[in-house]
């Protein structure tokens, strides 16, 4: 499929899932990762309300049917059927009529941007409230208002769901997408939707790496999904949280906790590579779920891939992050981002030198000529004596790449070849 | 007291103290002492000629009484008692009589400066000479001059003295300042007033630290005091050398021989934040006592604060640095400087984050409403972020507040709040 | 003897050179060694052919008489008695009569410099083949051609030699040249003369180090030394290859692989020093026979001094590189620079401060005095505080020199009269 097909495709499933009223816990997610499971097989957890994770504990489940506030004649001025975001999150139910002055501070709007409506939630603090514009709010005359929330909040299950691509070896590479907001499109619809493809792209190239594949809500769902893999922790080599991938700025990657991560440098470089306008921004204990995943008692190397970052650009957590605000191209950028970066450090692994004092005799192995008749040849051979002068066990082959100032691909090259030959061991 | 009220106050201070004659040993220091005891209560140490101090000895105590050139007439043309600038410091006594050309190489002047008498000494060559102007040297008729120096040299006593503010711990920052230096306003009556009143401001906030204010003769007075103390310098943690303390230059900073001592970066940290204008020099072996603390075999984190510094001034050893080359508004900035300086150190600590896998629960313990209600309350839950992000046992307070870009007061609010949550650990 | 008179005398020894035919083995080896026997005294190593030299094996002996190609007049239209660039090096013998077709494929020239005859081998890849011009080429009618190489390949020698400077210890600095390649000046004939008389004049100062000059074949002479020496290899701790040594460019040090190795650190400072235009270039695994002595294995603090650096002029690797490219005064400046270099390597050692609590009392030991008198005693006294302030084992001459801004010369005579004085020991 092309790339401009792939956008398509990833754009369809944006459109599918954008309806849904998903929250950290509760149905919305359910349906979301029903919908994602026909694009990848996916395992689905369900984790109960009260069980203990890391220093917090799973809320109960919030479900929503129905929503509105209705004036005198009944017209229901603001109505969950037309945009999940009307519902503050996790709203206690509630079924009252009240004057307009007892329902103000129930209602949330964005007065410098008076047509869009704001999204809010209320995970651990019970309360109520109402998302609008604030043209609406504006236009509301005082008077009493019907005000209902046909929502419960009792004992349930949070749930999550993980795929996985089996590799060559069990060590593993993470990719995180959180799937707790509702009518978003860029964060984090996007998101998933570029995360869902990169993982059926890497199905088909027999990876090195396991790469394992974490839908779950924000912060809560993270948490769980690191206490209940406390004990295989070590095996996370290297991870990505994957957010707003399909709005029209430019890739920006957040590093990880550690700073010079693998996976730090690997996209510092592939990003520079690809010639891409891009911005690099140090790690911040702020943002998406990067915060658990490099929490100093994990502090795994896992770094934050967008395009406009968290809180970064104006429609961010309104209604103006809509189906309009993400495109096809966007997200078909991201991923090809997120593939060269794989492509890159599915390979980049550090060789020892079998034969180190001098240089092996290349042409007596024709190692000349196994990569002559190139154009590139003298770039190979090149890259065959700095893969040969580096393969000490303490540099990889982006090392390599970087110091010789050679393209990656040059350096793999020569270094299957070298391997072939019996020259370098991984 | 005020800024200015403080500066008056140590300006009265180095008025006192100006007319007295000090040298490495003997009354004028002290007198010195005695003053400065009337500040702070002052620990006086006297230490006998004779006695081996590292690779030096204590040496004779000189004193002086009087001191004149006077002329056929019998007028005094060079007189001690105008100031004690006149006579080279720790001359031997003489009682002569002898021709202009014979008097000649003992009198010393500044020909690029012909109305400065130069400071000049010689503690360890036994002579006597006189500093005049140059234009008094011109003036002088050849002929016979009666010479006259009522000094003394003989066994005594060095004398140095110490303020002790108790701290929390035992660890110990010191402040050392040169007693020596005779009728030398800048150099150093300054940096004695303000070291003074430092110690009187610190002993009003309980500090963390226990602060050791040195008051001793440039050199051997500091030698002395790490001879005395070789036992216990492992408590030194950190120190400051003053001086120079109330010219109207920038402050300056020398690092100490280090270069990454806590105090480097904190005088660094705090001079830029403080936005004045200011200088940052690398350690030298020449300057003051930091040249003794920070000696290979001590290699104290001692730094050192002056305005212009050593040497770098034209008035520098000479009678023009004198009561109008310094100022009770220059002192107050560098005593200001001092108290922003030690207020930092003094809390700058590696906490533990007792939490360390994935994010605590703040909201469950009130740590956002703990600090809410504040216009900077979204910088104080990112600092907290900050805090537990890098309460890893590796990183102080001041690296979290420089690698967040936040202001350390606002940091280590933050820290007190999750220790007090019992979140983290010093 | 002057510079001059020197670089006259190195490109005397250059032109005597010049003529003979030299290849990776054979009697114009030996015939080159003879000659610079004559200047130093050499010893020669003869290695026979078959022996195993790490992964490699010294191949068959070449040597040749005569090779022309001659048109049907018996005319030779290429001759190797006009230049021994004009067979391919190590061609087997031929003795044959071929149209000109047939002849074509084994005819090498240079379109873009139609003048010139290139230089070209074929080691270890049987063949035959005639280096000409292309004018020459351009020049010739088809037709029949008589072809003759009289060359053999058969079991022998390969040759390489050393000449050693004694020093007070065993440990050693190599300075080693390639003399493999027939009639090119710059390319090594030049560098063979600057190592010859750079051995001389190390032998009139009573070195520090042990002096090991290398003269031997290309890749696999330096392999063929470096087998032979496993054993002693740690004795190694410091080197220099010299090459392309009398051209008219700027100097060129390309650093050892370590890149922070010693030689790397003295040439970079004793370039800027020496205020000469200059490169410094990073390590790459290509060039000269730096590649076989910081090959991974080894990972010699072995740099690369050139002026002009490999196939970094058009003249490289043809009849350009003639007794006209090269100069006296370039290879007197080279020369020049290699002395100030081990001259300041020679002395830089690390000491310890036999007295590192305090300073100790200079004056009582004459050490103001003892450098007295001249215009640069500050200077000296400074310098003596730097050593005593670094003499901790970790820092050498050359750190105290760099970090002190101090001249080299300065810090080793403050360091000679400190070490006089029983203050510091190495």
């Amino acid at each position: 499929m092309t790339g401009s097909g792939l956008g398509r495709e990833m754009y369809a499933l944006v459109e599918r899932l954008y309806p849904l009223c998903r929250s950290i816990t509760g149905d919305g997610v359910r349906a979301t990762l029903d919908i994602v499971g026909e694009y990848v097989p996916l395992e689905i957890h369900e984790v109960p309300t009260g069980t203990q994770v890391l220093d917090w504990t799973v809320p109960q489940e919030w479900n929503i049917r129905d929503a509105y506030i209705a004036d005198a004649t009944g017209r229901r001025v603001v109505d969950f059927a037309a945009s999940s975001l009307h519902v503050l999150g996790y709203s206690v139910p509630v079924a009252a009529t009240m004057p307009l002055a007892e329902l103000r501070p129930h209602l949330h709007t964005l007065p410098d941007h008076p047509d869009w409506v704001p999204y809010r939630t209320s995970y651990y603090r019970p309360t109520w409230g109402f998302c609008l514009s604030q043209n609406t709010l504006d236009a509301l005359p005082e008077g009493d208002y019907e005000v209902r929330i046909d929502s419960t909040l009792a004992d349930g299950h949070l749930t999550y769901a993980e795929h996985v691509v089996p590799g060559e070896v069990p060590d593993e590479v993470i990719v995180s997408s959180h799937v707790c907001h509702p009518s978003l499109a860029n964060d984090n619809l996007a998101g998933i939707a570029v995360a869902t493809h990169l993982a059926r792209a890497l199905a088909e190239q027999n990876p090195y790496y396991t790469y394992r594949f974490i839908y779950a809500p924000g912060t809560i769902g993270a948490l769980t999904w690191l206490a209940r893999n406390a004990d295989r922790i070590d095996r996370i080599k290297h991870g990505l949280v994957l957010a707003c991938a399909g709005d029209p700025g430019q890739l920006t990657y957040k590093k990880s906790r550690r700073g010079d991560a693998e996976i730090d440098r690997v996209m510092r470089h592939v990003l520079a590579a690809s010639e891409r306008p891009h911005h690099i921004k140090e790690f911040t204990p702020y943002g998406y779920d990067e915060r658990q995943y490099c929490s100093p008692g994990f502090d795994l190397g896992v770094g934050s891939l967008s395009r406009t970052p968290y809180a970064g650009y104006p429609e961010y957590h309104t209604s103006a992050d809509n189906l309009d605000f993400v495109s096809p191209d966007a997200m078909a950028d991201t991923l090809a981002l997120c593939r060269e970066a794989f492509a890159l450090l599915d390979r980049n692994r550090s060789y020892l030198n079998l034969s180190p004092y001098g240089e092996p005799q290349l042409g007596r192995r024709g190692l000349y000529d196994a990569l002559g008749g190139r154009s590139d040849t003298q770039e190979a051979q090149l890259a065959m004596l700095w893969v040969l002068s580096l393969s000490d066990g303490k540099h990889s082959l982006l090392d390599v790449a970087e110091r010789a100032d050679l393209p990656f691909d040059t350096v793999a090259l020569a270094a299957r070849a070298l391997r072939d030959a019996g020259l370098i061991k991984a």
